[in-house]
């Protein structure tokens, strides 16, 4: 069997790891590369070089830029709200700064406590978090609405107490353009308690 | 918003071009590429540096290796069956090497012919299939059983007539692990016909 050789076998082996691409996928997804080598490929190439040279792990936040305190963090206009948003990951930073949330700043965790796969607190960024806090009129719990999410989420404003901020979280409730019949009967009930007058 | 830097954002957008990626699976594997740095960022833009050097069409089938000609036209055994191959890109010469198929050669035709589309027999490598046919004994066409396919397999037997050499095709019939309920009826009708005696 002849797949192109050691260096098309090994990129396509480095693909199929990348979430969303299997052996299948990654192998047309070298195809594709190799069919457009000076449109994409070597772009690609290029950006990846780029990427693992500038890339960095912001020390304020823990999001991910070029620069560290990240392009959020220095600029002082994200200061003015006063609000601190505490996210699960950097993905869930992206997907609110997409949604326009407004100028605030973040604070990503690494992840939410799970006993079961050994996540505790220690592995979270929960003292930077702690020693931030003080910074911010109110900080926002914006973990996933998930079992861990909510037990982190309790964790969290334990441990903010003492600091006397306001910890917040996301509101429940029907997704924009969601239909009801879709929903849980949890999201469907918290739904009705908070309901809004018209 | 801010999604970490022009780096970051270039590298997403060349992700997202790639087949089975969209925009959101793109985000998601920049994020895993960056959260994997040395496990899997760098050496994915080491294999992609060295890809784009070594990678070439082979100028006698067309497939894809780091040697032209390739590691299939190089291999004298591969001679022995007189068995050419046709198909109608690389993703389908892998898939044949990959099923075991033997020692054979291929010709990879770059697409089929699809007037709607604009590819004329032109922009496929006809001539060059007519030029190499007289070293083998037995071309079979594994074009896509699609009409296209079809189309350019019957037109690729005209072009081939005139060099005496035995021209054949894939059998049709029911896939292994196939249900005959999933079956469209042509391929049932042909399976039908061509059914083999136990
Ligand atoms: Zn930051
Ligand atoms: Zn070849």
């Amino acid at each position: 069997m002849s797949n192109g050789g050691p260096e098309i076998e090994q990129l396509i082996q480095l693909l199929a790891r990348l979430p969303g691409l299997g052996p299948r996928s990654a192998r047309r997804a070298v195809l594709h590369l190799i069919k457009k080598k000076d449109q994409l490929m070597v772009p690609l190439s290029a950006a990846l070089d780029r990427a693992v040279d500038a890339v960095r792990t912001c020390e304020v936040c823990g999001n991910v830029d070029t620069r560290s305190p990240c392009g959020i963090c220095s600029d002082p206009r994200r200061a003015e709200s006063g609000l601190l948003i505490v996210v699960e990951d950097v993905a869930d930073l992206w997907a609110l700064e997409r949604a326009g949330v407004g100028a605030v700043r973040y604070h990503v965790l690494g992840g939410v406590l799970s006993p079961l796969d050994g996540v505790g607190p220690e592995d979270l960024s929960l003292d930077e978090l702690v020693a931030r806090a003080p910074q911010f009129s109110e900080i926002v719990l914006a973990v996933n609405a998930t079992v861990e999410g909510q037990t982190t989420a309790h964790y969290i404003t334990d441990r903010l107490a003492g600091t006397g901020v306001k910890v917040t979280r996301l509101a429940h409730g029907v997704p924009v353009g969601g239909e009801l019949d879709y929903l849980d009967e949890g999201t469907l009930s918290q739904a009705l308690r908070a309901r809004t007058e018209l």
